[in-house]
């Protein structure tokens, strides 16, 4: 089955709102393994309307449209809708007894303008809004469903997930899929890309979607279960993790700090972390995850020398000699909060987030991320090129990624983008 | 003019990933007066890009398609562009080079698929790619003007900066327009549109937008250099600060904590944080801002309660009498900061993030930020009633805007968000 979206709304167009629903529907599609064809974002235009409405029955089994059914002048999808189906408004009591009930239990009277809502198309079935007050439709043209589905993205999740998807699971012309991700950090989607060649091609029935990110790559794969490979994921998992297995965090959505922290709890440990250049990124997404005091005890945001010395126990020495940006004042950096906190492990971050404080030995994005727990004391040395915010971000990420390598024995390697 | 936006890309279409891209680019058309007709998004299909660019560039002035432009078998817009416009595809040495050095800063051999990037339509007008390896495209048909960009959000917006728009104000066929915002903190959205209802009335011909974010409220203003109130900027501007003055803390782009920034150095003021509840987060803002080092000399995540006694001077009797979550224990926190930073402002935050750590009389999103400098010293109590992540910004921000506030001599209330 093929779909099509139509996302209806002025504020789409100018840059107001973010379209969040069509992915929010393609999505839903996708997991029932229904092809979204597009996605088309217009105005409140009933010409318009009606031109993409024409051109979708024609070439999609499902149609969906977002946008434009409240109560005031400017939401017309209604009407447009209507006339493109030859169908005409008819009230229903039913609905304004609905509507004046919702209002009732917020305390609030109905304006006059929400009568307009129980008003609606004689051909078309309705569906019913659990949490606002327009109500849904549903058309049908041969083979054709057309559902037609408010703006405000908890109406329209709601009725999809009540309503839409387990009406198209009935359909019974749906194709089994599956579909899973894994999410790497450390590696270039294009080395990706040449290490994992041969499996891509020996696999070419698997549909593969590499997802770029700034701090890693996400690797989608959706796999139809009529196609010829349809039994070998095991197969196609073992080719990948022994070609890429150690860049490979989580195979869900979990985020990389979620993935450590669960490390910590496994293995009883606690952390404490001391930033220089990532400012206190690192220490913001350990704190992300719920629980996190479990392992996380604290750390410091060591901008200056002199907090460098005081807090951490930096030596003035290493200071004058290497420069705080060095793997010297990074190890020093680390051994000093794990004292300090006394944690497992102790991470530290040093570096030139930029776009100032560059000399020539020490470009802009220089960093070095170090690492004391247990009997491992070390520094690796890694070179971003990008903005302040970004170098931020990929420093927090590496050094994220250091302890989970720590955690589980996986080499550390100096510069872990490929 | 008028304007359709491609957006490209399989991720697009299954869920994945949200259009925010499409936002972006009408967001900065409409700031030129540029109406967008309507957004397209379809997947990684040479024949549907084709199909769609035909179609655009009967209807649009201005034609503007994202992603697939990446190294990867997957990415096929250049080569379905190219056919498009009955081009050839030449190689180009520059564009190399200039991929070649960009991975050699980054100290990495470059993949032989990223080769692929210096062939180009033999037909189009470059457009320099600042922070990526894809350059982007510019194509002429009649009067349409066609750019192709990469899909990757910062490429994609530093091009639409750096080339698209100023290339587009040079085209002299835009209407004159006026944009201008004012971003607000600590006051509800419905909130201004009370107290404003009577300038919004007077000033009809003004387009204005209110750009709700979780941290605060953006006031966009766009009009017409032929509107009948176009002279009366001044006046707008003043009848709205008389409402809501305290709460814009800026006219521009510019975030709270780079205008935290800009007065810390206008009055020679340093600043240190102790943060528990927000992890990090306030000292992570703080250090986003380039020269931040010369107000920020560092601070404390304290997560736990040892680390508030030992880092932070935090007395025993005060975690035990009123808890660690406490207006006490933010006074005690920001003085101890303070004083062990040798800072002339110490902040501080402690709170309940959740989902976990409520009790009957501490709910979820409890926060209290405490503030010591010159005399001065306070606590005030805030109740966010959102998850975890979003508490933790809401708290970042309110103790940002309370620094801004005495900074500017403005009170300092007890929950900012009415």
């Amino acid at each position: 089955m093929k779909a099509i979206v139509i996302s209806i709304g002025n504020e789409l167009l100018s840059g107001k709102t973010v379209n969040t629903n069509a992915a929010f529907i393609s999505g839903k599609l996708h997991e029932l393994g229904i092809e979204t064809l597009r996605v088309v974002t217009i105005g409140d235009d009933g010409a318009a309307i009606q031109r993409q409405l024409a051109e979708a029955v024609k070439q999609a089994d499902v149609v969906i449209t977002t946008g434009g059914l409240g109560p005031t002048h400017d939401d017309i999808t209604k009407r447009a809708v209507t006339e493109f189906f030859g169908s005409r408004l008819v009230f229903r009591e039913a609905i304004l007894r609905n509507i004046e009930e919702r209002f009732r239990r917020r305390g609030v009277p109905m304006p006059a303008v929400n009568r307009n809502q129980a008003m609606v198309p004689q051909e078309a079935e309705l569906i019913d809004n659990p949490v606002g007050t327009a109500p849904g439709m549903l058309f049908r043209r041969r083979k054709t469903l057309i559902f037609v589905l408010p703006g405000v993205p908890r109406e329209m999740q709601a009725m999809m997930q009540e309503f839409v998807v387990p009406f198209l699971k009935k359909q019974g012309r749906l194709e089994p899929i599956r579909v899973w991700q894994y999410r790497t950090t450390g590696i270039a989607e294009s080395r990706i890309y040449q290490i994992c060649q041969d499996i891509l091609e020996e696999f070419r029935d698997y549909e593969v979607a590499f997802l770029p990110k700034f701090t890693g790559v996400d690797i989608r794969v959706a796999v139809k279960a009529a196609s010829p490979n349809a039994g070998r994921f095991a197969e196609f998992e073992t080719e990948l993790y022994r070609r890429i297995g150690t860049y490979i965090y989580t195979q869900g959505e979990e985020e990389l700090e979620a993935v450590v922290g669960r490390l910590l709890k496994e293995k009883g440990l606690t952390i404490a972390v001391a930033e220089s250049c990532t400012g206190g990124l690192v220490q913001d997404r350990i704190t992300n995850v719920s629980g996190s005091s479990e392992y996380f005890l604290g750390g410091m945001v060591t901008y200056s020398n002199e907090s460098k010395m005081k807090f951490l126990g930096v030596r003035e020495a290493s200071l004058k000699t290497h420069g705080a940006v060095s793997d010297v004042v990074a190890r020093e950096m680390a051994v000093g909060v794990r004292e300090a906190m006394g944690t497992g492990i102790g991470v530290s971050t040093t570096g030139i987030a930029g776009p100032t404080g560059a000399t020539p030995e020490k470009p802009v994005g220089l960093i070095y991320i170090g690492l004391s727990a247990g009997e491992t004391l070390l520094a690796r040395r890694f070179v971003f090129t990008n903005d302040r915010r970004l170098n931020k971000e990929l420093g927090a990420q590496a050094a994220l990624e250091m302890v989970r390598r720590y955690l589980l024995g996986i080499p550390i390697e100096n510069n872990t983008t490929k």
